[in-house]
């Protein structure tokens, strides 16, 4: 019976998380632990017959349970319930987050990796794949899972969790041309970033298949998931095509970029002009007008990626997979009918 | 001249930050820094003539670039500004830094604090001095240093950065005067965090300033600072002095909270009720209506605490000394005369 004792059960019989009995139990890292609790987790690995030296010998000796997670710009809204859904299954697991903000710079989240695997994490969980793609190849490759969330990569090589882009255009383009419009235009993301490159081909699909047109000139691609790049795309949008009457962006911060500039024309949203986000970011239900958009369920994405993660980490394997969820549509009232079809 | 040179001088010289040079000079972490880097950095260092070995004879052997930061909830707008201005001081310096979010829970604080201190974390950078100031004491007390950020201690024992709560508070409580307001109720934040406590007496001292009075009946105790909290604290304001005509909120999302239970009580800000909040996050300028707030120099608290950390990083000393930075009134359209006295 004694064999089959786990530092899970000593965990659950002291009350504690399974990283702290691996501290607790570990004379070099003891100290790290608050004294008496490392005194219940002794009498308690004791009481089951799971002596600290059987650590030596034993499982998983050299899990530090803790895991690197690597964010683009933690100042960006949409992060923040993404990485909160991970710590809901990490943590539940005894692993504490370190976290890593990496402000898309490839060479600074070099550094930063090199730091988190100095630091010997587990394994990461990256939100970053944009040009770096050998990097976390390397990382996976030496046995450190790595699982990717919201991005993912072409080639399908990395595990990764995201939302269906394709079908959440999709629904942003059908509500918009449900309402009447035609002349409707898109501000994509960047392509070198498999959310920006996914929804503008979901655009494109889409409205072939309401029977549109898409032609360059109500195509913008913005170089960057921002404001002032939403902004400016959204000027070079009414400067080429200003007939236009709707707007479907790739994400919210860049639909945020097109108030401004519709602002900035003397154009009214919805009344000249309809605009459709992606995200449903916090706080986006408040603005003026309320931005109707497609929601990703952040919090899922992250908790789907921390299972993902743990999994790879009980078994070891690291098969490739890609999980999409299901986006949804939220009508609020940045979108109405165009002007010269309304009621 | 040899003993001058310094492992900053060998990272200017071979273009790399100087936690890259101590970990591709240290045979046990070269691995982790990718092999041509590596390289130029030796040879910088044979170059200068400042040679691997000398690290371990020589100073700061055994720092770890990296440096711990805890946050209570990274949900909150405003903390991603502030890690953006710790950032921009420690990234510099060439530290990564492994944020952790403890949602509040001294619990998971304490967990996250050992997780980090077993990675030999240089110091840390905490946002969350709430219920556990002997955890921070004993990690001080260790010589590992610490600074506090928008946060500090009563008894002034730990290096803090905040804004200057009492005056942000006599801002907003003019301004509100000033409009013609004198039934002025205040949400106060939770009374055990320092910023909670500190705006609190500001509200009383600018009232009594102000020669108006701030009975019981219109302070409201919010017990987070989050939204749900400021809609429970304005409904028991309205049902114990339905005519208040102002309420000052201690942070802008006990202020979002306001919003919504004025909209719930067919209440119109500013018309009926004004509104101040505290912070000026992001995406409230672009709120229904746009909040007048305070705006607290966010990104320069974090820069401002990330100089504290360095300096004590490289004299080793921990006196205490807390830096106040000034606030700014932000006027927007949330705040207009009461309708008894307007225009």
């Amino acid at each position: 019976m004694r064999t089959s004792v786990t530092i899970r059960d000593v965990a659950r019989v002291a009350e504690v998380h399974p990283g702290t009995v691996s501290r607790a139990l570990n004379e070099q890292t003891r100290a790290l632990v608050n004294p008496e609790t490392a005194e219940r987790v002794i009498r308690a690995a004791e009481q089951l017959g799971y002596r600290p030296n059987r650590i030596a010998s034993g499982l998983k000796t050299n899990r530090s349970y803790t895991v690197g997670v690597l964010i683009p710009d933690l100042t960006n809204p949409l992060f923040p319930p993404i990485l909160r859904g991970i710590e809901d299954g990490l943590e539940e697991a005894g692993y504490t987050l370190l976290t890593v903000n990496t402000d898309n710079d490839p060479e600074r989240e070099r550094r930063h990796m090199e730091a988190l695997r100095a630091r010997q994490v587990d394994g990461f969980i990256a939100a970053t794949a944009r040009l770096h793609v050998e990097l976390l190849a390397e990382v996976a490759a030496s046995g450190t899972p790595v699982v990717l969330v919201n991005r993912s990569l072409e080639d399908g090589s990395l595990p990764a969790v995201t939302v269906n882009d394709r079908q959440g255009i999709r629904l942003a383009v059908d509500h918009i041309v449900g309402l009447g419009h035609e002349r409707i235009a898109h501000i994509a993301g960047p392509q070198n970033v498999s959310t920006g490159h996914r929804r503008y081909l979901g655009f494109l699909e889409a409205m072939g298949a309401a029977g549109l047109e898409a032609p360059a000139e109500r195509i913008s691609f913005a170089k960057a998931f921002t404001e002032p790049d939403g902004a400016s795309a959204c000027e070079e949008l009414l400067a080429h095509e200003p007939r236009l009457t709707a707007i479907v962006a790739a994400n919210d911060r860049l639909a945020l970029g097109c108030y401004d500039t519709l602002e900035a024309h003397g154009l009214r949203c919805p009344e000249d002009v309809s605009i459709v986000g992606f995200n449903d970011m916090p706080f986006v239900d408040r603005l003026r007008p309320p931005l109707s958009t497609v929601r990703v369920p952040q919090r899922e994405i992250g908790a789907v990626a921390a299972d993902l993660l743990l999994q790879r980490l009980s078994d070891g394997t690291q098969t490739a997979r890609e999980i999409l969820l299901e986006p949804t549509l939220i009508i609020r009232g940045s979108t109405a009918p165009p002007a010269d079809t309304g009621s």
